[in-house]
């Protein structure tokens, strides 16, 4: 029954992400629907119906689109992101910056931020004022971990704020609408809050930690590029020297020889020990929330993301 | 009476500006003032205030914040054009890409945008899908334009699909909101939703036209950017090759030579015509609207924008 509800409600998802894509303007609708379609996890909306659900919604239908939403947001960051970063893979395709060119992708990263924009009107002014909130928040993150890269002085307490603001504020969004369209209390919603402000903290912890010690077959991306470029949470864990580079004359490839140090050096284990923190105060948030196959599927979801490998 | 309505409404749509840009990460603050600060001339929120008091509303502080969400569509869209064009100069002063790098742009462009959700979400459904409506259309319209300009093929019917979508729309949702804001009838809406289209319509032709006859010192910008990347109407009217470059041997500065055969060949006259027929369709508009001091003021904004140097 509930795995019933939550696949239809991630199908009516990624139905409505294709279909608002549509633009009588070719470019925008080939970009945008490239990497909305090339795979994500779909996690942010996943916890948004979960939430949804366990607020004693019965319909998936009427979150499908705020959860849709949410996808939108996360993939229209990474299409500015991969602009920034001169990346050209993301998640194992063509960058839409490599394909389309530049002036396109941030065009289509514009587009696509609309188009949240536009999917959210219909929820009223609780939501949207939750949602733009978040999308304010996480602008900031990616600001400040921009700027910490660029001095190089990533510390834990800037590493915290910067993953709260760019990856958890989503998380939170997601699960306090899908609450609030279930009609939930506000203790409710707010237990709900917390849950996946801790399960996104949580989330950006491990894909910090898969940076260094992932499969990039798996993650369908190169490993090592955050540490290369000064962000996260081994850089915060003082594993790396502040200027990202090596300290002392190390083998032909830099950033193999980094790595190596990396993984050798107990970083890797410190931040797991900080992932296993965050995820158990995820679960007690849940707490507040009623007993329910939804609420039980929200606490195997925190083991899932602790132990996942893509 | 109503220029005080009305100054004291731009007085607020100006305070909003600056105190919703308000943030702890001060390059996002600083960048984003920067430009907001820089001297706009503030159209759309005047328009977007006018219609509201023409259709009856009676406090200006009411359509504030959607008065200056518009101008804020606008600005966060010249700080991403000035990253594709590689603009140094914007209202006569550096531009937020020359001083603070692409980077910070990019995601200053980012932040504008959030905030203009987080601005607009108090006003409920019905504004918030107009505003977002004319969100996407703008970027499909600045798509057009790039894609145009890229081709090479600019025609008239381009012309007039782009400058609705990326100029029009904003004028059309300003006006709508204003009206919606003030508690209008549907058909005073819809009056009012039209004069802001022809309005628009009319401001970006004479716009062009400024970009081949303006004062740069006025206007704060070069001229005949828009001419050499094959955008805008004079390129639409056929006076220019369709590579934008000249057809044969010029003189040493290539663009002084195409400027000043466009100004001799009777291009800016024929836009001159387009201009005053739009602006007339703004003036028909109006006649559904009931009379009052802020709809003749309406009227002669038609003039100013017509008649204006910069």
């Amino acid at each position: 029954m509930l795995a019933a509800q939550l696949n239809q409600g991630l199908e009516y998802v990624n139905m409505s992400l294709v279909n608002v894509l549509d633009s009588d303007v070719d470019t925008l609708a080939d970009a945008s629907r490239h990497i909305i379609q090339s795979g994500g996890k779909r996690i942010r909306p996943q916890v948004a119906i979960l939430s949804y659900l366990a607020a004693g919604g019965d319909d998936v239908q009427h979150v499908a689109d705020a959860a849709a939403a949410l996808e939108m947001v996360h993939t229209a960051t990474l299409v500015h992101d991969d602009i920034n970063d001169h990346s050209m893979l993301r998640r194992g395709k063509v960058s839409v910056h490599a394909r389309w060119g530049r002036t396109f992708a941030l065009l289509a990263g514009d587009y696509m931020f609309a188009k949240v924009y536009q999917m959210m009107a219909r929820y009223g002014i609780r939501c949207n004022q939750i949602m733009s909130d978040a999308c304010v928040n996480l602008v900031e993150g990616e600001t400040l971990q921009a700027l910490a890269a660029k001095a190089g002085d990533m510390d834990r307490e800037t590493y915290k704020t910067i993953i709260e603001r760019k990856t958890a504020s989503l998380f939170t969004a997601g699960t306090q609408i899908g609450a609030i369209v279930a009609g939930a209390t506000d203790e409710v919603i707010e237990a709900l809050g917390n849950y996946g402000r801790y399960l996104g903290m949580t989330f950006q912890v491990v894909d910090d930690i898969l940076d260094i010690v992932g499969d990039p077959e798996k993650l369908g991306k190169p490993v090592g590029l955050d540490v290369t470029q000064n962000r996260g949470v081994l850089v915060a864990d003082g594993a790396v020297p502040s200027n990202g580079a090596p300290s002392i004359a190390e083998p032909a490839d830099p950033i193999e020889a980094l790595m190596n140090k990396l993984r050798e050096s107990g970083a890797v284990e410190i931040a797991r020990l900080q992932a296993q923190e965050l995820a158990q105060r995820a679960r007690e948030a849940l707490t507040i929330v009623p007993p329910s196959p939804a609420r039980d599927e929200l606490y195997d979801l925190v083991d899932l993301v602790l132990e996942r490998d893509r």
